[in-house]
């Protein structure tokens, strides 16, 4: 047993089975397992006896122990590198996710005839079938969870419900058509009570269009570019040294542009094809296409246009005679660039190795043990007097819930709504992309992290299982904690009076999840930060490859070279946050602060300075109404927004409440007005915004909002509609973001540090004085009475332990867990399964 | 040997002398010393034995090394915990300090009667007389410093100089009256071409008043407090039950505002009374007096006004006849707040410990050893390809110099240069409060570090002695350097292609020196964090003590309530770095870029989507004179600055540069035209100015700036005088700061985690590409070609070490060494004067 960093192949990991073919269980690379689940978590703890408040007992690792203790002055082995068990606050997260055994359930249901949804498999349907697209938990009310959370009895238990996605292309015309239909199905588990509705109140529209459609079939577009690639490969293998004939050997790959729809009225991409060797997103050959695949019927996809090096063609014939009488005015020819590949990957370059880099780094250890408890079974962490509840979906992935600090619900709710990327360029890819990431889901995009890189050796890890249409797929190491010396204190003062002089250490606990969205630019680290003083930090750093356009020097304005041929393409970044603080209760009010500039005279001036002052003074106003709380940060951050409960006062009169302050890169969209983003993503335009807080406007975004820019399922604007928000329950949608104006550094992936956005949710005037003062890993220091004599000090007993840490594992990464539709295990997907089910739309590889 | 911890009594520490009474040596918390220090210095490394690029030799803690060893599996001992010995590029620090005997030398050679400077001792100095007020090192030119680094030989070694401050209280109104004057002295060592004269071409008056001197005589202000204080103490015991009549058990303190002039022309300040109990600056009694003490002659000087609570009166008479009449309006009294003074300290409070809270937090250890170098001697570091020279000096502490990474120098010089913090309020103290804590010294207000708690265990310390007009002071632990992890990977990606998965650490090292300004309201951390890419991380963090006014509810719009009389002040804190960036050369130009909305059309848009796009847009252009380099970041920080180099390109074409970008709180000061700063300090008006870089602006400010405000020593803005910058040497003055708006949390002391600023150096098309991808400490996965396999790997064969970290030493701190006038060791100081050194008049006690 060692700690968050386990070995999975003890834990009950699946064996891998004998490899299947065929180019459908691609996205087996997606699924979990109910039963086979629940049981590999608490596989999790093999040698732990868990006690409800009590200490581990664990089987130390004994033979290391008698090694070091047979000498007279035996070193003891540090405590083992586990958490202790946490208590939360109720038995039950009502946020967890559907096991895979319950998906199963809802599925066999939704099958039965009687539910009329006329269900394919997905393993097996086409566009033209119907069938299910997800699966997933519908959280409660948060008046039904907060009325359990108040005492929490199994009678007062929220039902539980799920959301059903069925995706139906073989919907009749009479009955409207093709289209997508959320429904809700509950109480679970499934019984007689069970019933099933269509799930509208959370939409601005009725319908999901058919058009706007999520990913569900990795060959989607396979048979249109099949018309006409294989035409064009003695083109593309002398213009790009490269084909794409549905060949195992195909040398070029597509990647496809979004939003694919305004309003749900047609269904259009770019394709973009790039070389298909590592990175393939900063090998891009400037030879596009503009495709219809409106609708399910694929004889109606067709080909719209063909732009290679800004020259456009109507049909592949037009192409073809420009290519064949020689008029097509071609790119120079980069020999180099075409060969040398190695750039755009991660393998280290040749150089000489930096001074004493081969030694491992400095490593943080907890000799004395973790201070931190988790409850894995049940997703709970509490550390410091934090405590709280993780969910988990696909869209979004990691979420937070019922956050407390020191027995107190600071907020209901924290979790990401959407990832916004809006580019420019001087090509019909860049120019036509604005991606809403949801829409790939950044919950199934998670990857495993990889121990001791990704997260420090002592971190602990969470599992989390995300469902698709072909089953679910579980990964171990889905999300980190780990508690982390910032190597700074808290707070600190030198002074020479009694109780002047001390520190306070500043540690935080890190709750870090990773996803990689489609492998495209970027990699996004979404990292919540606890500190002992009540305030919680959400960064999200970024890194991974660039989406690369073809450089050439009229796309100057639009980024910059990174290589002969390849440039980093112009982009905003901004993701969204929920923050549902609740600030002693639900019954809050947003306030602005802000500092102007005033001249006073005061009477106790002279001459030598003038009777007047210049000064600056704070305005605080509570702002009472939705349309006027869509907001940016004062001018020069003079001032800024919180919560406070103007019923509950600290004891020095001043309302109880928690800012909103901004960290790293505090931007917005820098364009308003683009189609492309029209009404799909308006919280982009702002800091934050803040609204009532409403079970129908659970989220700001959509999957399918990035393909509905026009007429959106979540229209951000309509949260909007003038309702007063003083003392009531509310939420702020927080944003934080990136300007990404790429450079050579960025190759070849861009770097974390400075890749990096974030926000402070900090008490203010919530307490009555600095609650992390009560730490005692901390020192106070008196002067000496003799002068010269060493100071006294007081290090409230917690000194450093000296002891043998517990040897790191050897290194291990081993992937994921696949179930199928009927919740068994299923066969490990292969490398190129993987890889289509997590690159979607942005590496279509031609298949037969 | 326990590498940075180490204990300071067994490196040759002084031992303590026996008390001396008298209220002058006091200061004598403050010295130097040659030799002394210098023997001190080497005996910092007992066990090492130093080779040019060698490995250390140790003699290892070998009975715990026997201890574990005797056990068949013998588990090693840890790579012992100091650094190796750094290769610095040159032999000598160009801008080392002055040594104590340097300085013994230098004021004897002042004193001898050639030089007609007519000193005293400032020993027994009073205002009247002439004497040493400053000796320090007086840095190169950067011409002679870049060549004698070209290639470093003895015979091009710069002269040596020193920088002397004359305080000449007793100059003849025939000479001009009282002044101050700064000389040039050297060559060093004093010897036949030694000589002086005036340095005046760094600033912009020829003169340095009399009234805006330098803080050199604690008492300067008791002679004239002590006319009147005893007379009030009837009034003052019953008002605040408190008396100030230079008593031993006085329990009022005063405090008092800056600045002191506004051009010189005269010397008054509002002396603010306290408490005297710990944390006095958060216990005002709402009681005030303007007072003059111009010029020399104390027997002029005189009481100009009493405030309290409002009223004000001319004269004591006044005073005392509205208290005997029973006319003045008294504060309500408040005993709660009389009696409690428990806030205002760092004691812990009596809460229950927070749960494990019992245990230590996680500790970085380096188990295979540290990976920086450390010359102390030289005072040099290097780390992963970085090396850089340290200096230190009174004014502003710290300073780092040729800094270079990878073997090119990318900054000469990198220093703090001024801190600013402007008050508001509704009483007479906090509306004339503008400091500029250079006047203070944030060098010598520098203090010797916490070991454990201000810097890692593993850290390493370096030492700094600072001058006074008294004599000099060593600290041992004045500066500390350690590596970071920083537990999130610099760069990270997911993917299935060969070489697209891994990731490589985000390790930094910290170079860290902490200022206590005058106890009062802030502790200012100043971090500089070296990252792996090249990247400079410039970080200030604050904590400490807030300047407290009295609370009542008229001072609403100008703080907040912290206790029942006490609130914390607005305040803005801006904090000025001089950044001489060298971008391959000196010849550097500025780039503005700057992204904005465009609408372009594009044939390829059909009119599914419209023919034209809204996108960003880059414009890059060179900021060709300083009027027009006086700069704030573009708004929603849309683009920015940096230096380049227009004649060096790198591979892909881009002038080679490094950007300037904001990091936490890029704020500027809210307040433009108050007297207290007319002209004084105008570089906080900007997020950032770069100018030409010459010898004659070393800095941006000096110490009697302060006081100056309306004719100062520098003149920020005649920097900036419509020179061309393109191509040239040049410098940039780039701002920290915060807007500190208080709340109850800064009781009893600020938090480091809000209270942080900074801003980043990082390369910007200087490489071709992310050269952090060289790291060792780094992981390259590969998928298994077997479906469901375990990831192959390579970690560049850097593996975790397993071993017995060396043990912490025990808890000691013991503060710091002081040298007299003569150069040789002075007895300790007793508390009472180290702290009357520390906290100069923000913490003035009468003594008769």
């Amino acid at each position: 047993m060692n700690g968050g960093y386990e070995l999975l192949k003890e834990t009950g990991g699946l064996p891998s089975a004998p490899v299947r073919r065929g180019s459908r269980r691609v996205v087996l690379g997606v699924l979990i397992a109910s039963a086979v689940l629940l049981s590999s978590l608490y596989a999790f703890w093999p040698k732990v006896q868990w006690h409800e408040e009590g200490v581990c007992q664990t089987s130390a690792s004994a033979s290391t122990l008698e090694a070091i203790t047979s000498s007279p002055q035996p070193l003891k082995q540090c405590a083992a590198s586990f958490p202790q068990p946490a208590k939360a606050p109720a038995p039950v997260n009502l946020w967890a996710s559907l096991t895979v055994s319950e998906t199963v359930q809802i599925a066999e249901w939704l099958n039965q005839p009687s539910r009329g949804l006329n269900l394919t498999s997905a393993t097996t349907a086409t566009t033209t079938d119907n069938f299910i697209f997800h699966i997933e938990a519908w959280r409660p009310s948060k008046a039904d969870a907060l009325h359990y959370l108040e005492s929490p009895n199994q009678s007062d238990l929220p039902e539980r419900f799920a959301r059903v996605t069925v995706q139906q292309g073989g919907r009749s015309t009479e009955e409207g058509g093709p289209a997508v239909t959320d429904y809700l199905v509950g109480p679970l588990p499934i019984g007689e009570k069970t019933s099933m509705r269509e799930l509208t109140e959370i939409y601005h529209r009725p319908d999901i269009p058919f058009n706007a459609r999520g990913f569900a079939i990795p060959t989607e577009l396979t048979s249109l570019l099949m018309t006409y690639m294989p035409r064009l490969a003695h083109v593309t293998k002398d213009l790009f040294e490269g084909v794409a004939m549905g060949l195992e050997n195909d040398t070029l790959i597509a990647g496809a542009s979004g939003p694919l729809s305004f309003d749900g009225s047609f269904r259009r991409t770019w394709v973009s094809w790039r070389r298909n060797v590592p990175g393939p997103w900063l090998h891009p050959v400037n030879f596009f296409q503009y495709v219809d695949f409106s609708g399910s019927d694929e004889r109606q996809w067709k080909l719209l246009k063909i732009v290679y090096n800004h020259q456009i063609f109507d049909t592949v014939e037009e192409f073809l005679e420009a290519y064949n009488t020689g008029t097509l005015r071609r790119l120079p020819s980069r020999p180099d660039q075409t060969e040398d590949t190695e750039w755009t990957t991660r393998h280290r370059p040749k150089t000489a190795p930096r001074d004493l880099d081969h030694l491992p780094g400095p490593r943080q250890v907890s000799f004395a043990g973790l201070r931190f408890r988790v409850n894995k079974p049940l997703q709970y962490v509490s550390w410091m007097g934090w405590g709280l509840y993780l969910g988990f979906d696909r869209d979004m992935g990691m979420s937070l819930w019922d956050i407390r600090f020191l027995g107190d619900r600071i907020a209901y709710e924290i979790s990401p709504q959407e990832a916004m990327a809006q580019y420019a360029g001087n090509d019909p890819m860049q120019t036509s992309t604005a991606w809403l990431d949801r829409f790939f889901g950044m919950g199934s995009a998670v990857r495993d992290m990889i121990p001791g890189y990704d997260c420090p050796y002592e971190a602990v890890y969470l599992p989390a299982t995300t469902y698709t249409s072909l089953g679910s797929i579980s990964r171990e190491r889905a999300i980190c904690v780990f508690e982390h010396d910032t190597a700074r204190p808290i707070t600190r003062h030198t002074g020479y009076h009694d109780g002047e002089f001390g520190a306070v250490k500043g540690y935080i606990l890190t709750v870090r999840s990773i996803s990689t969205v489609g492998n495209y630019d970027y990699l996004v680290c979404f990292d919540y930060m606890f500190h002992t003083d009540g305030t919680i930090e959400v960064r999200v750093s970024a890194s991974g490859y660039l989406q690369g356009g073809f450089w050439e020097p009229s796309q100057k304005g639009y980024g910059a070279a990174i290589r002969d041929t390849t440039m980093g393409s112009l982009h905003d970044h901004v993701i969204n946050f929920k923050v549902d603080l609740d600030v002693v209760g639900t019954s809050n009010s947003l306030l602005y602060t802000h500092t102007d500039q005033e001249v006073v005279e005061q009477p106790w001036f002279d001459e030598d300075w003038g009777k007047t002052v210049i000064q600056q003074k704070i305005t605080r106003e509570i702002i009472e109404t939705e349309d006027k709380a869509m907001l940016k940060y004062p001018h020069n951050f003079q001032g800024g927004y919180s919560f406070v409960n103007q019923d509950e006062l600290n004891r020095w009169d001043a309302p109880r409440g928690y800012a909103i302050h901004p960290g790293y890169s505090p931007i917005v969209n820098t364009i308003v007005g683009s189609k492309r983003l029209l009404n799909n993503a308006n919280w982009a335009r702002y800091n934050l915004a803040v609204s009532r807080r409403k079970d129908t406007e659970p989220t700001s975004s959509s999957m399918w909002n990035m393909n509905l820019p026009g007429l959106p399922m979540v229209d951000f604007h309509k949260f909007f509609d003038g309702e007063n928000i003083t003392q009531q329950d509310l939420v702020a949608w927080v944003n934080v973001g990136m300007h990404h104006l790429p450079q050579a550094e960025d190759a070849p992936n861009t770097r974390t540090n400075l890749a990096a956005s974030s926000f402070f949710l900090t008490p203010l005037n919530y307490f009555d004085a600095d609650v992390s003062m009560d730490s005692l890993n901390a020192i106070l220091l008196t002067s000496p009475a003799r002068p010269g004599a060493p100071y006294a000090f007081d290090d409230y007993g917690v000194k450093p332990a000296h002891c043998v840490p517990d040897e790191i594992p050897p290194f291990e990464y081993s992937g994921l867990s696949v179930f199928g539709l009927d919740g068994k295990p299923a066969a490990a997907a292969s490398v190129e399964e993987l890889r289509k089910a997590a690159e979607l739309y942005h590496r279509i590889k031609l298949e037969l």
